[in-house]
């Protein structure tokens, strides 16, 4: 049984999963459907009509969360367990894996493709046709841009590879490819392609080094990455256990 | 005949066109005056009242469209055809010409100038005392700032010429002009004025050179500014007439 | 008599002072303690619950004003004259004093402990476990980070001394102190401890020189800093009279 709000306005043609509960004063397009367990929070609008929607919905996985004010457009998809904060904004033809995180006020401007496990967090800013892999971290302000020379007709999203991890408002700019397990610092400005455990940082970004000569600051002497060797906070256990033999010996002291 | 939800909640004291349209839980206070076919989507509060007010109404033009989660205060006024994403905010004393368009989560902060067809994407931050030409581009991000020493009684807002572009975030520091045709690179920080057709960046920002050196991505050997030469997606036709004289031969390969 | 706008859904157990005004489409939890003369405009939510609050309400002080699509989670706590812009969000356990006024979007995570009349601007985000003094400012788009690694278990929250100014979309690394009275330029990564009365800018920030070497706009030859020697726009009387003896003959020309 759907737990509905009196003052929310469902559509009757919203396609509601066993459990569902949507909130006060939310809005539920008919272009809609939740899968089981979801719970929509109060002033959220899902399913926003707009032309550049080819028909399909926005499908929403089981055991969702959607924090308050939060607007989605038709036409985008995300796996199951996916979390948000309050106010996220997501636009069209988005296709986003399970148990995607998603930070207060992020707006994700839609044509993207994103994959497991991945967190964003407040602020975070996405252009059209950005292309993240699994386990990847954008940190609060983090901007994907894709117009290599605005304003034009190129739309040239970057690329970022499993378990990057991008820290506070770097900036990565069009067509850029963001390598597995690199580390963008702070405030970077990235301008070039990264390679694949190295870390870099500045306006333009330059090569710091390889992650792993960065250390812990809780255990002196131990790697900080790749961050799956001691990180493991929000992931399942079928994950940590395959992290467990894929990054054995790494991060210890 | 307007077309207002019956959830919102509409001032008998607001002026409103012809086939205008107001979505669920809205608020219109008294001081509004919409033009002909504008739509108001969800939980938008327009002509919020404030003492920095001088009595004068909130003005929107012709066939705008303001998205949902939106705030408006008294006392600006905007041309036809203001097109702005979610969880706007304009407070008083802002005049902008037609055709403006305003990002999701923009904050225009009040008592600045903004000429026609202005472009703003999400995040954008606007101080007081901000003035704008026309067909300038702003991206996400971008901050216009006003102190030059904060904290101060100083208010000594940016300047920035037609067709200028500030790509994301881009930061533009007290009192400084930003040249007609001029171009601003991601994550600058721009500290004293930019040329016409000059491209800067860095933190400082520093000068790269004449914007023509810079090529488009999708015809080699083109130059990509002036932008007018080949960009024209959502400007009218007789805009784009005039650009044909205006920037003949320039942005050919 | 509290003066509760009809749309607004209030739990009897919310706790309202006298003359408290609760605007159309608020949503108070029970967990809620609300001063006198407190206001809270449109599409508030507050006290919204958390597993990580201890079952301790949201307290918010007297005469607060809290404008119009803000969230507060339970927990936290605000001194007299809180001012919010809209948008706002604040997590469970900040504790904060007097007189704060927090800009439009602004993130408050949590777990931070804020002075007396701090002021943020417009889409500041402020991290877990940050410390901010007393008359501290940060203007629009500061970030205050806290993991000097992540993703990882370390939460290093920055120390922000009383009176430093904060310009617009200054990033603070994990664990860093930004001593009294100094002053971070616009666009600055601050990656190590700043000095009382110090300026810093750039990416990383480096050390420009004293403050007071930093002369106003308005009155050629003065210093502008330390900053409460000539501006005191919004401080109450006793505190101006406390600024005329302690910074007495400071700021002028």
């Amino acid at each position: 049984m759907a737990d509905i709000h009196p003052t929310a306005l469902v559509s009757p043609q919203a396609v509601l999963g066993k459990d569902v509960q949507i909130g006060p004063f939310c809005i539920l397009h008919e272009g809609v459907v939740l899968g089981d367990r979801v719970r929509i929070d109060a002033y959220c609008e899902l399913g926003v009509p707009t032309p550049l929607a080819d028909g399909s919905p926005l499908i929403i996985g089981d055991d969702a969360w959607v924090r308050s004010h939060s607007v989605f457009y038709t036409a985008s998809r995300f796996g199951e367990k996916l979390v948000t904060g309050h106010r996220v904004t997501v636009r069209e033809h988005t296709v986003a894996g399970k148990n995607f995180q998603i930070g207060s006020l992020a707006d994700i401007q839609g044509d993207c493709t994103i994959g497991d496990y991945v967190r964003f967090q407040s602020q975070v800013f996405v252009g059209k046709k950005t292309t993240i892999g699994n386990f990847v971290w954008a940190l609060p302000h983090v901007v994907f841009t894709n117009d290599p020379t605005p304003p034009s007709h190129v739309l040239d999203g970057p690329t970022i590879e499993d378990y990057a991890v991008l820290a506070a408002m770097a900036v990565i700019l069009p067509g850029v490819r963001v390598g597995r397990h690199a580390l963008v610092a702070a405030h970077a400005c990235v301008t070039r392609d990264v390679a694949p455990f190295t870390a870099v940082a500045g306006v333009p970004a330059t090569v710091l080094g390889p992650t792993r000569a960065i250390h812990r600051r809780d255990m002196p002497g131990a790697s900080a990455y790749p961050w799956p060797a001691h990180f493991r906070r929000g992931y399942p256990e079928e994950i940590c256990a395959q992290w467990d033999t894929e990054f054995a010996g790494q991060g210890a002291a």
